[in-house]
Protein backbone atom coordinates (compact mmCIF):
# COMPACT_ATOMS: atom_id res chain seq x y z
CA UNK A 1 0.00 0.00 0.00
CA UNK A 2 0.76 3.84 -0.36
CA UNK A 3 1.50 5.35 2.76
CA UNK A 4 1.93 8.92 3.47
CA UNK A 5 3.34 9.72 6.91
CA UNK A 6 3.30 13.61 7.98
CA UNK A 7 6.01 14.75 10.51
CA UNK A 8 9.25 13.74 10.95
CA UNK A 9 9.68 13.20 14.86
CA UNK A 10 9.82 10.07 16.87
CA UNK A 11 6.61 8.85 16.32
CA UNK A 12 6.67 9.50 12.56
CA UNK A 13 9.94 8.13 12.22
CA UNK A 14 9.15 5.26 14.75
CA UNK A 15 5.92 4.30 12.14
CA UNK A 16 7.68 4.83 8.75
CA UNK A 17 10.38 2.30 10.11
CA UNK A 18 8.03 -0.31 10.80
CA UNK A 19 5.34 -0.14 8.06
CA UNK A 20 8.49 0.44 5.52
CA UNK A 21 8.58 -3.43 6.03
CA UNK A 22 5.65 -3.81 4.01
CA UNK A 23 4.53 -0.98 2.29
CA UNK A 24 5.75 2.18 -0.16
CA UNK A 25 5.86 4.85 2.55
CA UNK A 26 6.42 8.86 1.95
CA UNK A 27 7.58 10.84 4.71
CA UNK A 28 6.27 14.43 4.42
CA UNK A 29 8.75 16.76 6.59
CA UNK A 30 8.93 20.65 6.72
CA UNK A 31 12.52 21.30 6.57
CA UNK A 32 14.91 20.75 3.27
CA UNK A 33 17.46 19.48 5.97
CA UNK A 34 15.86 16.31 7.36
CA UNK A 35 14.41 15.97 3.85
CA UNK A 36 18.46 15.06 2.64
CA UNK A 37 19.30 13.42 5.62
CA UNK A 38 16.73 11.28 5.02
CA UNK A 39 17.47 10.92 1.50
CA UNK A 40 20.68 9.99 2.26
CA UNK A 41 20.15 7.64 5.20
CA UNK A 42 16.97 6.38 5.20
CA UNK A 43 15.27 5.60 8.38
CA UNK A 44 17.23 3.93 11.20
CA UNK A 45 15.11 2.46 14.53
CA UNK A 46 17.73 1.32 16.76
CA UNK A 47 17.87 -2.09 17.78
CA UNK A 48 15.69 -3.02 14.73
CA UNK A 49 16.84 -1.51 11.57
CA UNK A 50 20.21 0.08 10.39
CA UNK A 51 18.29 1.62 7.44
CA UNK A 52 14.95 1.79 6.23
CA UNK A 53 14.57 3.19 2.83
CA UNK A 54 11.93 5.32 2.32
CA UNK A 55 10.89 8.42 0.25
CA UNK A 56 10.78 11.66 1.22
CA UNK A 57 9.40 14.80 0.62
CA UNK A 58 8.37 18.31 1.75
CA UNK A 59 5.02 19.20 2.94
CA UNK A 60 4.27 21.41 0.10
CA UNK A 61 4.98 18.27 -2.45
CA UNK A 62 2.27 16.17 -0.72
CA UNK A 63 0.17 14.14 -2.86
CA UNK A 64 -2.34 11.39 -2.89
CA UNK A 65 -1.74 8.26 -1.19
CA UNK A 66 -3.93 5.15 0.01
CA UNK A 67 -3.54 6.92 3.76
CA UNK A 68 -2.10 9.47 4.80
CA UNK A 69 -0.61 9.15 9.17
CA UNK A 70 -0.87 12.84 10.64
CA UNK A 71 1.88 12.55 13.01
CA UNK A 72 2.76 15.81 14.10
CA UNK A 73 2.08 17.74 17.69
CA UNK A 74 -1.04 18.89 18.19
CA UNK A 75 0.02 22.78 18.15
CA UNK A 76 1.51 22.13 14.60
CA UNK A 77 -1.47 20.61 13.14
CA UNK A 78 -2.95 24.29 12.20
CA UNK A 79 -0.27 24.30 9.76
CA UNK A 80 -0.08 21.40 8.05
CA UNK A 81 -3.93 21.38 7.30
CA UNK A 82 -3.98 22.91 4.68
CA UNK A 83 -1.78 20.36 2.73
CA UNK A 84 -3.83 17.71 3.93
CA UNK A 85 -7.07 19.14 3.07
CA UNK A 86 -5.95 19.37 -0.58
CA UNK A 87 -5.80 15.73 -0.90
CA UNK A 88 -8.41 13.67 -2.50
CA UNK A 89 -10.87 12.12 -0.92
CA UNK A 90 -10.34 8.83 -1.05
CA UNK A 91 -7.64 9.28 1.26
CA UNK A 92 -7.70 7.61 4.69
CA UNK A 93 -6.37 10.16 7.34
CA UNK A 94 -5.09 9.12 10.59
CA UNK A 95 -4.36 11.23 13.09
CA UNK A 96 -2.20 10.07 15.85
CA UNK A 97 -2.25 13.35 18.46
CA UNK A 98 -2.22 13.85 22.37
CA UNK A 99 -5.04 15.55 23.87
CA UNK A 100 -8.37 16.07 22.69
CA UNK A 101 -8.23 19.68 21.12
CA UNK A 102 -6.97 18.82 17.47
CA UNK A 103 -10.62 17.18 17.12
CA UNK A 104 -12.07 20.63 16.52
CA UNK A 105 -10.21 21.72 14.20
CA UNK A 106 -9.69 18.71 11.74
CA UNK A 107 -13.89 18.37 11.90
CA UNK A 108 -14.67 19.88 8.79
CA UNK A 109 -12.16 17.90 6.35
CA UNK A 110 -13.71 15.69 3.96
CA UNK A 111 -11.74 12.75 4.09
CA UNK A 112 -12.51 9.74 5.62
CA UNK A 113 -10.79 10.24 9.45
CA UNK A 114 -9.87 7.92 12.41
CA UNK A 115 -8.30 8.74 15.70
CA UNK A 116 -5.44 6.99 17.22
CA UNK A 117 -2.89 6.82 20.33
CA UNK A 118 0.41 5.72 20.48
CA UNK A 119 1.75 3.42 23.53
CA UNK A 120 5.09 3.26 22.38
CA UNK A 121 8.18 4.91 23.87
CA UNK A 122 9.88 6.73 21.33
CA UNK A 123 13.22 9.03 21.48
CA UNK A 124 14.32 11.26 18.17
CA UNK A 125 17.69 10.74 18.17
CA UNK A 126 18.62 12.52 15.35
CA UNK A 127 16.81 13.56 12.14
CA UNK A 128 17.04 10.21 10.54
CA UNK A 129 17.27 8.03 13.56
CA UNK A 130 14.91 6.96 16.23
CA UNK A 131 15.44 4.83 19.21
CA UNK A 132 12.30 2.92 20.30
CA UNK A 133 12.41 2.99 23.72
CA UNK A 134 9.05 0.80 24.80
CA UNK A 135 7.54 -1.55 22.43
CA UNK A 136 3.51 -0.51 22.96
CA UNK A 137 0.51 -0.49 20.80
CA UNK A 138 -1.20 1.93 18.93
CA UNK A 139 -4.80 1.84 19.29
CA UNK A 140 -7.19 3.57 16.68
CA UNK A 141 -10.90 4.45 16.03
CA UNK A 142 -13.10 5.64 12.64
CA UNK A 143 -14.12 9.28 13.39
CA UNK A 144 -15.61 10.53 10.68
CA UNK A 145 -16.43 9.02 7.43
CA UNK A 146 -15.17 5.96 7.70
CA UNK A 147 -17.33 2.75 9.07
CA UNK A 148 -15.89 0.64 11.81
CA UNK A 149 -16.02 -2.15 9.19
CA UNK A 150 -14.05 -0.16 6.71
CA UNK A 151 -11.20 1.03 9.67
CA UNK A 152 -11.33 -2.68 10.68
CA UNK A 153 -10.23 -3.55 6.98
CA UNK A 154 -7.68 -0.95 7.08
CA UNK A 155 -6.52 -2.18 9.62
CA UNK A 156 -6.28 -5.70 8.71
CA UNK A 157 -3.75 -4.38 5.83
CA UNK A 158 -1.06 -3.05 8.43
CA UNK A 159 -1.06 -6.39 10.07
CA UNK A 160 2.68 -6.98 11.59
CA UNK A 161 3.54 -9.10 14.26
CA UNK A 162 6.59 -6.91 15.47
CA UNK A 163 4.05 -3.37 15.43
CA UNK A 164 0.81 -4.38 16.23
CA UNK A 165 -2.34 -1.87 15.65
CA UNK A 166 -5.46 -2.52 17.13
CA UNK A 167 -9.21 -1.61 16.54
CA UNK A 168 -11.38 0.03 19.13
CA UNK A 169 -14.73 1.33 18.55
CA UNK A 170 -15.01 5.01 20.34
CA UNK A 171 -12.05 7.39 19.55
CA UNK A 172 -13.33 9.41 22.64
CA UNK A 173 -12.93 7.31 25.02
CA UNK A 174 -9.86 6.11 23.51
CA UNK A 175 -8.57 10.13 23.81
CA UNK A 176 -9.74 10.23 27.03
CA UNK A 177 -8.19 7.36 27.96
CA UNK A 178 -4.76 8.72 27.01
CA UNK A 179 -5.38 12.07 28.09
CA UNK A 180 -5.40 10.93 31.39
CA UNK A 181 -2.10 9.46 31.27
CA UNK A 182 -0.56 12.29 29.33
CA UNK A 183 -2.00 14.61 32.04
CA UNK A 184 -0.58 12.69 35.12
CA UNK A 185 2.52 11.35 33.68
CA UNK A 186 3.96 14.14 31.37
CA UNK A 187 3.80 17.57 33.82
CA UNK A 188 4.86 15.34 36.89
CA UNK A 189 8.67 14.18 35.10
CA UNK A 190 9.13 17.37 33.43
CA UNK A 191 8.64 19.64 36.84
CA UNK A 192 11.06 17.13 38.93
CA UNK A 193 13.08 15.96 36.34
CA UNK A 194 12.59 12.26 36.80
CA UNK A 195 12.08 9.16 34.97
CA UNK A 196 8.34 7.73 34.81
CA UNK A 197 9.16 5.07 37.46
CA UNK A 198 9.05 8.03 39.78
CA UNK A 199 5.51 8.92 39.36
CA UNK A 200 4.67 5.78 41.68
CA UNK A 201 7.73 5.68 43.49
CA UNK A 202 8.74 8.72 44.92
CA UNK A 203 5.42 8.45 47.86
CA UNK A 204 5.19 12.54 47.41
CA UNK A 205 5.22 12.70 43.81
CA UNK A 206 2.50 9.71 43.88
CA UNK A 207 0.23 12.10 46.04
CA UNK A 208 0.06 14.73 43.41
CA UNK A 209 0.13 12.17 40.20
CA UNK A 210 -2.84 10.86 42.10
CA UNK A 211 -4.65 14.29 42.55
CA UNK A 212 -4.06 14.58 39.25
CA UNK A 213 -5.70 11.52 38.10
CA UNK A 214 -9.03 12.53 39.84
CA UNK A 215 -9.65 16.25 38.47
CA UNK A 216 -8.85 14.53 34.78
CA UNK A 217 -11.27 11.64 35.80
CA UNK A 218 -13.69 14.50 36.90
CA UNK A 219 -13.71 16.36 33.90
CA UNK A 220 -13.58 13.92 31.61
CA UNK A 221 -16.08 11.74 33.43
CA UNK A 222 -14.36 8.67 33.45
CA UNK A 223 -13.81 6.03 36.20
CA UNK A 224 -11.15 7.61 38.53
CA UNK A 225 -9.99 3.99 40.22
CA UNK A 226 -9.80 2.11 37.23
CA UNK A 227 -7.86 5.38 35.32
CA UNK A 228 -5.33 5.56 39.13
CA UNK A 229 -4.68 2.03 38.18
CA UNK A 230 -3.92 2.26 34.47
CA UNK A 231 -1.72 5.32 35.18
CA UNK A 232 0.04 3.29 37.86
CA UNK A 233 0.53 0.35 35.37
CA UNK A 234 1.56 2.42 32.30
CA UNK A 235 4.31 4.44 35.15
CA UNK A 236 5.71 1.30 35.73
CA UNK A 237 6.21 -0.41 32.37
CA UNK A 238 7.64 2.52 30.75
CA UNK A 239 9.35 2.96 34.31
CA UNK A 240 12.79 3.57 32.81
CA UNK A 241 11.97 6.10 29.45
CA UNK A 242 11.78 9.84 29.95
CA UNK A 243 8.34 11.32 28.86
CA UNK A 244 8.15 13.50 25.79
CA UNK A 245 7.84 16.25 28.50
CA UNK A 246 10.65 15.90 30.62
CA UNK A 247 12.37 15.72 27.36
CA UNK A 248 10.63 18.37 25.84
CA UNK A 249 11.98 21.06 28.36
CA UNK A 250 15.08 19.53 28.54
CA UNK A 251 16.45 19.78 24.95
CA UNK A 252 14.33 23.86 25.39
CA UNK A 253 11.44 22.45 22.90
CA UNK A 254 7.75 23.54 23.65
CA UNK A 255 5.69 21.23 24.66
CA UNK A 256 2.07 20.04 24.74
CA UNK A 257 1.27 21.25 27.67
CA UNK A 258 -1.98 23.24 25.88
CA UNK A 259 -3.63 20.32 24.20
CA UNK A 260 -3.21 18.69 27.36
CA UNK A 261 -3.61 19.98 31.36
CA UNK A 262 -4.63 23.44 28.58
CA UNK A 263 -7.23 21.14 27.48
CA UNK A 264 -8.50 19.80 30.85
CA UNK A 265 -8.78 23.67 32.45
CA UNK A 266 -10.68 25.05 29.41
CA UNK A 267 -13.31 22.41 30.47
CA UNK A 268 -13.80 23.91 33.48
CA UNK A 269 -13.00 26.48 36.06
CA UNK A 270 -9.42 26.11 37.28
CA UNK A 271 -10.31 26.11 41.32
CA UNK A 272 -12.27 22.75 40.55
CA UNK A 273 -8.89 21.17 39.33
CA UNK A 274 -5.80 23.41 41.31
CA UNK A 275 -3.44 20.47 40.55
CA UNK A 276 -3.84 20.44 37.27
CA UNK A 277 -3.84 24.03 36.76
CA UNK A 278 -0.63 24.00 39.40
CA UNK A 279 0.98 22.00 36.85
CA UNK A 280 -0.23 23.76 34.18
CA UNK A 281 1.27 27.16 34.96
CA UNK A 282 4.86 25.14 36.41
CA UNK A 283 5.05 24.03 32.90
CA UNK A 284 4.90 26.94 31.16
CA UNK A 285 6.90 28.65 34.07
CA UNK A 286 9.70 26.28 33.01
CA UNK A 287 9.06 27.00 29.33
CA UNK A 288 9.37 30.86 30.05
CA UNK A 289 12.99 30.25 32.30
CA UNK A 290 13.85 27.95 29.32
CA UNK A 291 13.18 30.53 26.75
CA UNK A 292 11.12 28.12 24.80
CA UNK A 293 8.72 29.94 22.52
CA UNK A 294 6.00 28.44 20.38
CA UNK A 295 5.91 28.90 16.69
CA UNK B 1 27.08 43.08 76.96
CA UNK B 2 27.66 39.00 77.45
CA UNK B 3 25.69 37.48 74.31
CA UNK B 4 25.23 34.02 73.64
CA UNK B 5 24.04 33.33 70.13
CA UNK B 6 23.36 29.26 69.46
CA UNK B 7 23.64 28.12 65.84
CA UNK B 8 26.69 28.32 63.76
CA UNK B 9 24.27 28.59 60.13
CA UNK B 10 24.00 31.50 58.18
CA UNK B 11 21.73 34.34 60.70
CA UNK B 12 23.93 32.76 63.53
CA UNK B 13 27.27 34.09 61.78
CA UNK B 14 26.16 36.93 60.46
CA UNK B 15 24.80 38.41 64.45
CA UNK B 16 27.80 37.33 66.16
CA UNK B 17 29.76 39.24 63.99
CA UNK B 18 28.07 42.35 63.67
CA UNK B 19 27.49 42.02 67.07
CA UNK B 20 31.01 41.31 67.70
CA UNK B 21 31.75 44.98 67.15
CA UNK B 22 30.40 46.18 70.25
CA UNK B 23 29.93 43.16 72.59
CA UNK B 24 31.75 40.09 73.83
CA UNK B 25 30.35 37.23 71.75
CA UNK B 26 30.16 33.52 72.53
CA UNK B 27 28.78 31.40 69.41
CA UNK B 28 27.39 27.81 70.60
CA UNK B 29 28.00 25.23 68.08
CA UNK B 30 27.23 21.79 67.78
CA UNK B 31 30.10 20.19 65.80
CA UNK B 32 33.72 20.33 67.02
CA UNK B 33 35.31 20.44 63.80
CA UNK B 34 33.24 24.24 63.17
CA UNK B 35 34.31 25.12 66.84
CA UNK B 36 37.74 24.44 65.77
CA UNK B 37 37.82 26.60 62.56
CA UNK B 38 35.99 29.50 64.36
CA UNK B 39 38.58 29.76 67.35
CA UNK B 40 40.92 29.64 64.77
CA UNK B 41 39.73 32.20 62.00
CA UNK B 42 37.29 33.95 64.03
CA UNK B 43 34.27 34.62 62.06
CA UNK B 44 33.74 36.71 58.58
CA UNK B 45 31.38 38.32 57.22
CA UNK B 46 32.34 38.85 53.13
CA UNK B 47 32.91 42.36 52.28
CA UNK B 48 32.66 43.43 55.94
CA UNK B 49 34.59 41.87 58.30
CA UNK B 50 37.65 40.00 57.29
CA UNK B 51 38.05 38.29 60.87
CA UNK B 52 35.69 39.35 64.19
CA UNK B 53 36.79 37.64 67.39
CA UNK B 54 34.70 35.72 69.47
CA UNK B 55 34.11 32.88 71.76
CA UNK B 56 32.72 29.77 70.26
CA UNK B 57 32.06 26.55 72.57
CA UNK B 58 29.90 22.92 71.89
CA UNK B 59 26.54 23.76 73.06
CA UNK B 60 26.51 21.47 76.11
CA UNK B 61 29.05 24.01 77.66
CA UNK B 62 26.39 26.72 77.37
CA UNK B 63 26.20 29.32 80.24
CA UNK B 64 24.67 32.30 81.09
CA UNK B 65 24.77 35.48 79.41
CA UNK B 66 22.86 38.52 79.46
CA UNK B 67 20.67 37.35 76.16
CA UNK B 68 21.05 34.29 73.93
CA UNK B 69 19.56 34.63 70.52
CA UNK B 70 18.65 31.27 69.09
CA UNK B 71 19.59 31.13 65.77
CA UNK B 72 18.66 27.33 64.87
CA UNK B 73 15.98 26.14 62.29
CA UNK B 74 13.14 25.46 63.50
CA UNK B 75 13.49 21.43 62.95
CA UNK B 76 16.75 21.51 65.18
CA UNK B 77 14.87 23.35 67.73
CA UNK B 78 13.99 20.28 69.93
CA UNK B 79 17.62 19.31 70.27
CA UNK B 80 18.89 22.22 71.84
CA UNK B 81 15.91 23.20 74.13
CA UNK B 82 17.56 21.40 77.03
CA UNK B 83 20.52 23.62 77.10
CA UNK B 84 18.36 26.66 77.17
CA UNK B 85 16.08 25.58 79.82
CA UNK B 86 18.76 24.87 81.98
CA UNK B 87 19.81 28.79 81.96
CA UNK B 88 18.96 30.87 84.87
CA UNK B 89 15.96 32.88 84.71
CA UNK B 90 17.69 35.97 84.52
CA UNK B 91 18.45 35.43 81.05
CA UNK B 92 16.90 36.70 78.18
CA UNK B 93 16.29 34.61 74.90
CA UNK B 94 15.32 35.92 71.66
CA UNK B 95 14.09 33.07 69.04
CA UNK B 96 14.90 34.09 65.32
CA UNK B 97 13.10 30.81 63.49
CA UNK B 98 10.74 30.39 60.64
CA UNK B 99 7.69 29.41 61.03
CA UNK B 100 4.96 29.33 64.08
CA UNK B 101 4.80 25.97 65.41
CA UNK B 102 8.19 26.85 67.57
CA UNK B 103 5.89 28.58 69.55
CA UNK B 104 4.46 25.89 71.17
CA UNK B 105 8.02 24.47 72.07
CA UNK B 106 9.08 27.32 73.96
CA UNK B 107 5.87 28.13 76.00
CA UNK B 108 7.20 26.61 79.05
CA UNK B 109 10.39 28.09 79.26
CA UNK B 110 10.77 30.32 82.37
CA UNK B 111 13.14 32.88 81.24
CA UNK B 112 11.96 36.37 79.32
CA UNK B 113 11.39 35.32 75.60
CA UNK B 114 11.21 37.33 72.91
CA UNK B 115 10.57 36.74 68.87
CA UNK B 116 11.92 37.99 66.33
CA UNK B 117 12.58 37.55 62.63
CA UNK B 118 15.05 38.41 59.92
CA UNK B 119 15.10 39.88 57.12
CA UNK B 120 18.83 39.40 55.92
CA UNK B 121 19.75 38.12 53.35
CA UNK B 122 22.86 35.91 54.08
CA UNK B 123 24.19 32.67 52.34
CA UNK B 124 27.11 30.57 54.94
CA UNK B 125 29.87 30.29 52.47
CA UNK B 126 31.88 27.43 54.90
CA UNK B 127 31.94 27.21 58.91
CA UNK B 128 33.43 30.61 59.47
CA UNK B 129 32.42 32.84 57.21
CA UNK B 130 28.86 34.33 55.96
CA UNK B 131 27.71 36.10 52.92
CA UNK B 132 25.86 39.27 53.46
CA UNK B 133 23.59 39.08 50.40
CA UNK B 134 21.01 41.61 51.51
CA UNK B 135 20.96 44.08 54.03
CA UNK B 136 17.60 44.26 55.89
CA UNK B 137 16.57 44.57 59.46
CA UNK B 138 15.86 42.28 62.52
CA UNK B 139 12.15 42.99 63.86
CA UNK B 140 11.34 41.76 67.75
CA UNK B 141 8.53 41.58 69.98
CA UNK B 142 8.00 40.43 73.21
CA UNK B 143 6.59 36.69 73.68
CA UNK B 144 6.60 35.72 77.83
CA UNK B 145 8.28 37.23 80.79
CA UNK B 146 9.44 40.36 79.22
CA UNK B 147 7.39 43.63 78.71
CA UNK B 148 7.47 45.92 75.90
CA UNK B 149 9.55 48.50 77.72
CA UNK B 150 12.10 46.01 79.10
CA UNK B 151 12.79 44.76 75.75
CA UNK B 152 12.79 48.45 74.03
CA UNK B 153 15.68 48.93 76.44
CA UNK B 154 16.96 45.53 75.30
CA UNK B 155 17.15 46.55 71.69
CA UNK B 156 18.81 50.09 72.35
CA UNK B 157 21.63 48.35 73.66
CA UNK B 158 21.91 46.75 70.69
CA UNK B 159 21.25 50.03 68.66
CA UNK B 160 24.31 49.75 65.87
CA UNK B 161 24.16 51.73 62.68
CA UNK B 162 24.94 49.20 60.47
CA UNK B 163 22.82 46.37 62.02
CA UNK B 164 19.51 47.63 62.91
CA UNK B 165 17.04 46.10 65.00
CA UNK B 166 13.89 47.06 65.62
CA UNK B 167 10.76 46.75 67.99
CA UNK B 168 7.25 45.45 67.09
CA UNK B 169 4.63 45.28 69.44
CA UNK B 170 2.72 41.97 68.50
CA UNK B 171 4.62 38.55 68.13
CA UNK B 172 2.57 36.91 66.33
CA UNK B 173 1.54 39.40 63.34
CA UNK B 174 5.15 39.75 62.87
CA UNK B 175 5.41 35.93 62.84
CA UNK B 176 2.69 35.55 60.34
CA UNK B 177 3.73 38.34 58.14
CA UNK B 178 6.85 36.55 57.60
CA UNK B 179 5.45 33.04 57.21
CA UNK B 180 3.85 34.64 54.41
CA UNK B 181 7.34 35.82 52.47
CA UNK B 182 8.46 32.16 52.98
CA UNK B 183 5.44 30.35 52.02
CA UNK B 184 5.55 31.83 48.78
CA UNK B 185 8.98 32.84 47.62
CA UNK B 186 10.62 29.85 49.43
CA UNK B 187 8.82 27.01 47.97
CA UNK B 188 8.83 27.95 44.44
CA UNK B 189 12.36 29.13 44.62
CA UNK B 190 12.94 25.92 45.41
CA UNK B 191 11.11 23.69 42.92
CA UNK B 192 11.72 26.07 39.77
CA UNK B 193 15.23 26.45 40.47
CA UNK B 194 15.57 30.42 40.14
CA UNK B 195 16.60 33.29 42.12
CA UNK B 196 13.80 35.47 43.95
CA UNK B 197 12.96 38.07 41.20
CA UNK B 198 11.71 35.21 38.83
CA UNK B 199 8.74 35.24 41.53
CA UNK B 200 7.71 38.36 40.19
CA UNK B 201 9.29 38.27 36.96
CA UNK B 202 8.42 34.55 35.40
CA UNK B 203 4.48 35.64 34.80
CA UNK B 204 3.64 32.07 35.40
CA UNK B 205 5.93 31.62 38.57
CA UNK B 206 3.67 34.79 39.70
CA UNK B 207 0.51 33.55 38.42
CA UNK B 208 1.48 30.46 41.53
CA UNK B 209 2.83 32.99 44.00
CA UNK B 210 -0.34 35.45 44.18
CA UNK B 211 -2.36 31.94 44.52
CA UNK B 212 0.26 30.89 47.44
CA UNK B 213 0.04 34.17 49.24
CA UNK B 214 -3.97 34.40 49.02
CA UNK B 215 -4.12 30.62 50.55
CA UNK B 216 -1.25 31.73 53.44
CA UNK B 217 -3.34 34.83 54.26
CA UNK B 218 -6.66 32.65 54.16
CA UNK B 219 -5.17 30.33 56.95
CA UNK B 220 -3.74 33.35 58.92
CA UNK B 221 -6.53 35.61 58.36
CA UNK B 222 -4.52 38.64 57.13
CA UNK B 223 -4.99 40.61 54.67
CA UNK B 224 -4.29 39.33 51.13
CA UNK B 225 -3.72 42.50 49.36
CA UNK B 226 -1.38 43.99 51.68
CA UNK B 227 0.34 40.77 52.02
CA UNK B 228 0.81 40.41 48.00
CA UNK B 229 2.33 44.20 47.20
CA UNK B 230 4.80 43.33 50.53
CA UNK B 231 5.76 39.62 49.00
CA UNK B 232 6.32 41.55 45.54
CA UNK B 233 8.29 43.84 47.28
CA UNK B 234 10.37 41.54 49.02
CA UNK B 235 11.03 39.08 45.81
CA UNK B 236 12.04 42.67 43.98
CA UNK B 237 14.91 43.80 47.30
CA UNK B 238 16.52 40.37 47.44
CA UNK B 239 15.75 39.21 44.00
CA UNK B 240 19.49 38.29 43.28
CA UNK B 241 19.16 36.26 46.49
CA UNK B 242 19.16 32.29 46.76
CA UNK B 243 16.35 31.67 48.56
CA UNK B 244 17.14 29.61 51.84
CA UNK B 245 15.06 26.53 50.70
CA UNK B 246 16.42 26.68 47.36
CA UNK B 247 19.72 26.48 48.37
CA UNK B 248 18.77 23.94 51.33
CA UNK B 249 17.51 21.24 48.38
CA UNK B 250 20.68 22.65 45.95
CA UNK B 251 23.31 21.54 48.48
CA UNK B 252 21.07 18.26 50.01
CA UNK B 253 20.52 19.37 53.34
CA UNK B 254 16.80 19.29 54.80
CA UNK B 255 14.33 22.25 54.38
CA UNK B 256 12.16 24.28 56.49
CA UNK B 257 9.00 23.61 54.68
CA UNK B 258 7.46 21.23 57.86
CA UNK B 259 7.67 24.88 59.19
CA UNK B 260 6.35 26.98 56.21
CA UNK B 261 3.90 25.26 54.12
CA UNK B 262 3.34 22.13 56.50
CA UNK B 263 2.95 24.74 59.44
CA UNK B 264 -0.85 25.88 57.19
CA UNK B 265 -1.33 22.40 56.33
CA UNK B 266 -1.84 21.74 59.63
CA UNK B 267 -4.26 24.56 60.13
CA UNK B 268 -6.88 23.80 57.64
CA UNK B 269 -7.80 20.94 55.02
CA UNK B 270 -5.55 20.42 52.06
CA UNK B 271 -8.31 21.14 49.87
CA UNK B 272 -9.11 24.50 50.92
CA UNK B 273 -5.87 25.29 50.72
CA UNK B 274 -4.24 23.36 47.37
CA UNK B 275 -1.59 25.09 45.96
CA UNK B 276 -0.38 25.25 49.35
CA UNK B 277 -0.69 21.19 49.30
CA UNK B 278 0.89 21.24 46.15
CA UNK B 279 4.78 23.39 46.75
CA UNK B 280 4.83 20.95 50.52
CA UNK B 281 4.66 17.44 48.82
CA UNK B 282 6.87 19.35 45.99
CA UNK B 283 9.49 19.91 47.85
CA UNK B 284 9.41 16.44 49.79
CA UNK B 285 9.40 15.15 46.73
CA UNK B 286 12.66 16.80 46.15
CA UNK B 287 14.05 15.72 49.56
CA UNK B 288 12.85 12.38 48.60
CA UNK B 289 14.44 12.74 45.07
CA UNK B 290 17.81 14.54 46.49
CA UNK B 291 17.89 11.41 49.40
CA UNK B 292 17.70 13.97 51.96
CA UNK B 293 17.10 13.12 55.65
CA UNK B 294 15.86 15.07 58.27
CA UNK B 295 17.50 14.02 61.53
Amino acid sequence: MNIGIIGGGAIGLLLSGYLAEEHDITVYVRRAEQKVLIDLHGIRVTNKFERQHVQCKLIDQIKDQDCVFVCVKQFQLLEILPYVSSLSNKVSLIFLQNGMSHIEKITNLSQPMSIGITEHGAEKINDYTVKHTGVGVIKLASYNGISNRELQQLLSVFEQHDFPMVYRDNWSILLKEKLVLNAVINPLTALFQVKNSQVIQNEYIKILAKKLCEEACFVLSLNEVKQWSEVQRVAKATGENTSSMFKDIKEGRPTEIEAISGYLLKQCSNSKIPYTAFVYHSIKALEKKKGILHR
